[in-house]
């Protein structure tokens, strides 16, 4: 009988295997088939480690967070936290074919996690432990003087996960479109507005109500 | 024989029944059977029509489109550019079950826009038309005093392209991680800093090398 640690390990080259395959197809073309024959071995083998696609889906996921995890912990220690934040999100930028594969996978959930609980709640895990790391890092940068204080560094961390997920989404759809100088112009921009204690604080001149713009048209 | 008018009609019935499907079962749920069954049609009345998903997704998403462009239309008259844009934007942030509905099948087709020649370029005429209707509008904010003028009102719109996209799909993700209030809040937030001309312009204090973040990590 194979030990725990076999058993792991293999269901750790099966999702290597499936990422290989996403990268090539998508998510819509990984079939257990086709995962198991990039891995080598028959799809009866593979159905005896996963018996669902999200199941493989999810640990192709968790293996391609544990790639990206070191080079992040590394760049998060600069002793500059701007220059730290800088170049975590540089990490995470769809600038290399790798993370663009990465972001494929990761565009692939979203739409998956929007009907299957198992994924979104992979996903709302995979997204607090991102922003709850570029919040310590803005978190430091208030306490080191290198951003203004006074602003909630949570929604800060918010407001860069989502400005970073769009940005991608647009490299994603049409590469050329935001070139990697264009991808760095507006990350360094919004660093340069956190800097200054322009994020995280309400907007001063919001009109009184919300939902007003919805509710009348003219 | 179906003349051309009856022809175009029934693909739009059974795009909205696509569209239905799809807010229900998510576009990995949409099947030739569920839509021709959701029409009230036979399969094979629904093949005469499209030969392929992908087919029937952009027909979905033209048909969403169609719904949403008069309300965005009306929205942009606004004598204030500036509420102009907001109330623009308004209607796409998924803070209603249909637009939520519209950003399920949207997130979808990234996905398949990674690998599908044909859904990515449909997908890209709609995103010019969207960054081009938001570029308008900031363009008169400047013309008409609302927003400094000298930056880029089309790197401005792409930008807040992208910021709408992060929010919506960390709103998608799990409902209540940035309720209502705190979408308008980044929202607003964004276009304040327009008004006062801070966005849409190169960072100042950028490191001389765009890729230093990647090369160097100590």
């Amino acid at each position: 009988m194979a030990r725990q640690a076999d058993h792991k390990e293999r269901r750790e080259v099966f999702a290597m295997a499936a990422l290989r395959v996403i990268m090539r197809a998508g998510v819509d073309g990984l079939t257990v088939r086709e995962v198991a024959k990039e891995a080598g071995f028959t799809t009866g083998a593979l159905t005896h480690y996963f018996t669902s696609k999200d199941q493989v889906l999810i640990e192709a996921s968790e293996v391609s967070a544990k790639l990206v995890r070191p080079r992040m912990e590394r760049a998060a220690r600069h002793k500059s936290a701007l220059t730290a934040l800088r170049r975590v999100v540089g990490e995470s930028l769809p600038i290399t074919p790798l993370v663009r594969g990465y972001w494929r996978i990761w565009v692939g959930f979203w739409e998956r996690a929007s009907y299957n609980p198992e994924v979104k709640r992979v996903m709302r895990d995979r997204y607090e432990e991102w922003r709850g790391r570029l919040a310590v890092i803005i978190r430091r940068a208030q306490d080191e003087g290198e951003a203004a204080g006074g602003f909630d560094a949570e929604l800060a961390a918010q407001e860069l996960v989502a400005l970073i997920d769009g940005v991608s989404v647009q490299v994603l759809l049409g590469s050329g479109r935001i070139p990697v100088a264009r991808q760095w112009q507006i990350i360094d921009s919004w660093i340069e507005s956190l800097a200054e204690g322009r994020i995280g604080r309400p907007a001063r001149h919001a009109p009184a109500s919300p939902a007003q713009g919805l509710l009348h048209n003219n």
